[in-house]
């Protein structure tokens, strides 16, 4: 694929994100696949629970999330990616069969990167390699972090971060989306749908508002206090 | 250092670490440092935070126990490790320093292998390469794992979950050693000192008993169906 097709928006993506960030042009393009950028519609499946994986995705546009059959017949939420993130590098580097469904949330596109050509690249180009490594450790990092503020953290503060991390780039008072629905944010921070709705209530008094799917934050200054230890 | 010194009991953790299970004597030579084998008295350091990495250490005997020092003087207990665990893979690749310190939690040995080189190695030879990525994304998984264990699952169910972890080479009826104090088994599940010891209580009626660090599990069988979803 060529290069130059991809729009200034998904080359700030690919900038931010730690796995293309210092590759060269020539690099990326060597591990692009033919496929190049996929546009999905919501609903649509990137890939199938124990389909064989080859293909990495980096995630230009939109949200999809990944979801397991569990031996019983229902689906659990395994986690929901957005712009920047890559999904599928563990099975598409070792070349096993992807171990989870993966399902576009709303229309989205993405980059399609071959696993194979990937684990090549690592071998000749010393970047490539500790640049992915980091990107896997910087992956593990965030889970440590998850699994500390899990443990330790009460739900109010669970949201409260969650809403600082969403809205990272909005301004005092400006409006901004809430990346998924409410169901979908309880099961994110590990509360009941019920118990969300209710810590919501409490937060407005902390300058917290929301309508629908869209969300205000009167001082970020004020949320960050909340989430600080002393 | 010469792999021959290794007793048989070391080569069987290494045979079923992920890092170093495909790795030949060779290889494995050539990345294991000049300390080669260390010994650690209770109550020693591995590394303290801020120095500078090149050595991931893979335990071979004992616990160590990883812990950060915070803004607030207070210090956090990231993780607890044992035998066939390795340690600091990230700083010592990435050639940074170690964001935390590790301590020994009983008398230890501990193999040490030289991050720069393990990079080189990784460049040279393809399995060692797979290898080591597959060691990573197992760690992934298994916090993966815990996040979805801590989201979903209530304390009973993590602490039976826990011990079938402990116990998984021991028999029925047979006594086993809990690898730490209870209140950091408490940390570990994510609740309090108070909980875990109601919750201990709770147990008994299910076949467990405990005794200082010692536990015994009456039947595996009637634990694990405890913890299974329908």
């Amino acid at each position: 694929m060529n290069i130059a097709l991809l729009t200034d928006q998904d080359r700030e993506v690919l900038k931010s994100s730690l796995l293309c960030s210092a590759m060269s042009d020539a690099d990326l393009a060597s591990i692009i696949t033919r496929g190049g950028v996929i546009e999905y519609r919501r609903s649509e499946y990137l890939f199938e629970q124990g389909e064989r994986a080859e293909t990495i995705y980096l995630i230009l546009e939109g949200w999809a999330q990944i979801t397991r059959d569990e031996v019983d017949g229902s689906n659990t939420l395994v986690e929901a990616f957005h712009k920047g993130d890559c999904l599928a590098e563990a099975p598409a580097l070792l070349g096993k069969a992807y171990p989870a469904s993966c399902q576009a949330m709303t229309d989205m596109r993405a980059l399609a990167l071959d696993g194979p050509k990937l684990l090549d690249l690592m071998q000749t180009n010393r970047t490539v390699l500790t640049q992915s490594l980091a990107a896997l450790f910087q992956k593990l990092h965030g889970l440590v972090d998850d699994v500390e503020w899990l443990k330790s953290r009460t739900i109010r503060e669970r949201l409260v971060r969650f809403l600082l991390q969403q809205s990272e780039h909005i301004n005092d008072g400006q409006e901004f989306m809430l990346p998924f629905s409410k169901s979908l944010i309880a099961a994110k921070i590990g509360t009941s749908p019920q118990q969300l709705s209710r810590t919501f209530t409490e937060l407005k008094e902390h300058g917290v508002t929301t309508r629908g799917q869209k969300a205000t934050i009167r001082e970020r200054r004020v949320l960050r206090a909340m989430i600080r230890r002393h």
